[in-house]
């Protein structure tokens, strides 16, 4: 099989753990498979780096940050070539630029847009194990750019399916997808499999276990993704693959997300292109959007022309750049007042059929119900329920709508 | 003026030396100066990722070595980059990739084959000041290498040819070229200028002021050299350019190199290509021999076909497999007998017309016989007179001829 591999930082963060996971990959390599590994910077590497630079220049320009940041993974790959080299197997350590990994332009976040497969192709031929240097790419001036925090696990699966990898492993400190997390709900359990999709609602609702891009990389280029335990190598760890169920309610999982602030705009005017308007300009100052509710305001009637609300989450780091946008511009947009509530947190569950199977919202209202928390906020998607709750509560929350919902699932 | 200046290691070792360098950038900048500026390292940057190497493999790959190292300079131009910034000043960094410094495929010791002009060109007209990684090269694999330690200077003097810069002024801890080491001689002097052979007699005595390839490239392509003091930029330094007083005699220094050891290989049968037989030999070893010396042996008379004996040193380093390789092949060499010497230390004068002018070498050696030190080989050449001598008065013979050298040049 062709395999390829991720480890994240904390993962090769010293000699010790580099030693360990180049033993994994000379295992595997020995039993016959074509081996290709991304690898992310060592440990606290990117961090370190970032403080160096903000000692110098509170705000470094986002090209030199790239320069510097990406070093981090050539450290790391050269060194787990020399390791594999000390355990007698062939192996060739490789950056973005002798990959050619051709991203777009935008330094700190670029998007990968071709793979070439020739390099990595020839040094397989050669019967060498491949080793990446992840998050990195080179754009169309030979610079480095970098694919945004957390996006080793992007190269991986761009990787995967560039070179029709039979595999694609992710190994982290977790040992798979949890229905919730166990620090929180001491009754989550592990899921040996779950679909795409509702892999990418978990991560975006803030079960940071895949980077979201490469889950939805994987989704498109149908790469079979398996999250792992970089602690434990015999665990089985969950697959990622196409949902087959959907007809059939499957409870996949719970996520917490603490990073809220809700906004609430009220007393505007209801004209055509009023929401579009306001997140248009929230867009411009890259701010990211998320649970969007529109609802008649205190006027009566449903009449073009009369007053409604907009209420809508952000990250609570874009709070005051939202309400200031919101200000600056609150006679172009036309509202009487702004309110905000950084209180609460959200709370999904996730699962195929979410939408379409009756009783399931009301039995996550039902738990809410019974563990006295209130609801502040609700949004459904096809496999998703949200809902804003006091941040304070949100725990108990938590477990009252597991322990419900893993009722339902046995009967 | 197109200005290509090198800084080393401890010149940017932390934030606040940075800082100090990047002032002195932007303040020739914005005398209207074209600015290349080359950096190694920061600090001991390169020792440890050698020794993080070494941790996990006692023999790394060079390959992967250098795909290691190269991440140091890289590191450091980013940082630059990001200071000269903060100082208003524009600036882009480049490794060797970016701007192209094609380098052969020796890994850990390439030498420059070609240097592409076009991208730092292209900064240049941007009025941009341009950061280049010393160091490092491409090869025609698209990998880095290294061009050998201290190589950094390289990197600067073969920009300033490339690009015809005006000028070449590398930092260093030192602020110029003296006629001897200070600790050691006190009255030594600082030359306000040296010729390119001089100063490459004095590099490869061991007085390491400047990488000696660096001092061959300035040669070959009339680059202006300048030494300056890193520390204090008000000082002149030393000016090395090509020799204009050959006629006269010039003492431009002293130098001393205690990594000597001496071998000789006594009993030889003196026939044709001999000595060119024990020579290719420790070439194939990598050995590099420096000081030979061929004398008649024991035997009486010089026809060929009588024994004789060959002297010669390495550097202690060698001595070893120097040994090893003449004793695994004293059968095809045919000698009877070797011995070596390890307490010796090499005293070099260089100066323009040591060879040409009568009484050099006479005050030389009247100088080591006033101080009680014994001549154990002398080698001279056109610009320079080399001694061994016991390594335990090396001090005090340096000081007692740089004072008769000293008074000669007075009279």
């Amino acid at each position: 099989m062709l395999i390829v591999q991720k480890y994240g930082g904390s993962s090769v963060a010293d000699a010790t753990c580099i030693n360990r996971v180049a033993g994994r990959i000379v295992e595997m390599y020995r039993a016959g498979h074509r081996m290709v590994v991304v690898l992310s910077a060592q440990g606290d590497t990117t961090d370190d780096l970032l403080a160096k630079a903000r000692e110098i220049n509170p705000q470094p320009s986002k090209r030199e940050l790239d320069m510097l940041l990406t070093t981090g993974e050539q450290q790391a790959v050269a060194l787990m070539a020399m390791a594999l080299h000390q355990l007698g197997a062939p192996a060739v350590s490789l950056n973005a630029v002798q990959v050619g990994i051709e991203a777009t332009a935008q330094y700190g976040d670029a998007r990968i847009q071709r793979i070439r497969p020739e390099r990595i192709a020839r040094v397989l031929e050669q019967n060498s194990i491949v080793i990446v240097a992840g998050f990195q790419g080179v754009n169309r001036y030979g610079d480095f750019t970098t694919l945004g925090r957390g996006a080793s696990d992007t190269t991986a699966v761009a990787l995967a399916a560039v070179l029709g990898a039979d595999l694609c492993e992710v190994y982290t400190d977790v040992d798979g997808v949890y229905t919730a997390d166990p620090r929180i709900v001491p009754t989550a359990r592990k899921l040996n499999e779950i679909s795409y999709d509702e892999m990418l609602e978990l991560a975006s609702m803030g079960a940071q276990v895949f980077h979201n891009r490469a889950v939805e990389m994987a989704k498109r280029h149908r790469v079979k993704l398996v999250l792992r335990s970089s602690k434990d190598f015999t665990k089985e760890g969950t697959e990622v693959k196409e949902g087959s169920t959907m007809e059939k309610l499957l409870f996949s999982g719970l996520a917490i997300d603490r990073d809220v602030a809700r906004i609430s705009v009220m007393g505007l005017l209801d004209r055509p292109g009023i929401a579009f308007h306001i997140f248009s300009l929230l867009a411009t100052q890259q701010i990211s959007v998320d649970i969007i509710l529109q609802t008649a305001g205190a006027a009566d009637g449903d009449a073009p022309g009369q007053a409604m609300d907009i209420s809508f989450t952000v990250s609570r780091a874009d709070l005051d750049a939202t309400l200031n946008t919101l200000a600056a511009n609150q006679q172009a947009i036309g509202f009487q007042s702004i309110t905000h509530d950084i209180t609460l947190a959200k709370l999904s569950i996730i699962g195929a059929g979410m939408a379409t199977n009756a009783g399931v919202a009301s039995a996550m209202f039902e738990a809410l119900y019974e563990c006295a928390v209130n609801i502040n906020l609700i949004s459904t998607s096809e496999i998703k329920i949200t809902v804003l709750v006091d941040a304070e509560k949100v725990d108990t929350a938590a477990r009252a709508i597991h322990d419900k919902f893993a009722k339902l699932m046995e009967e």
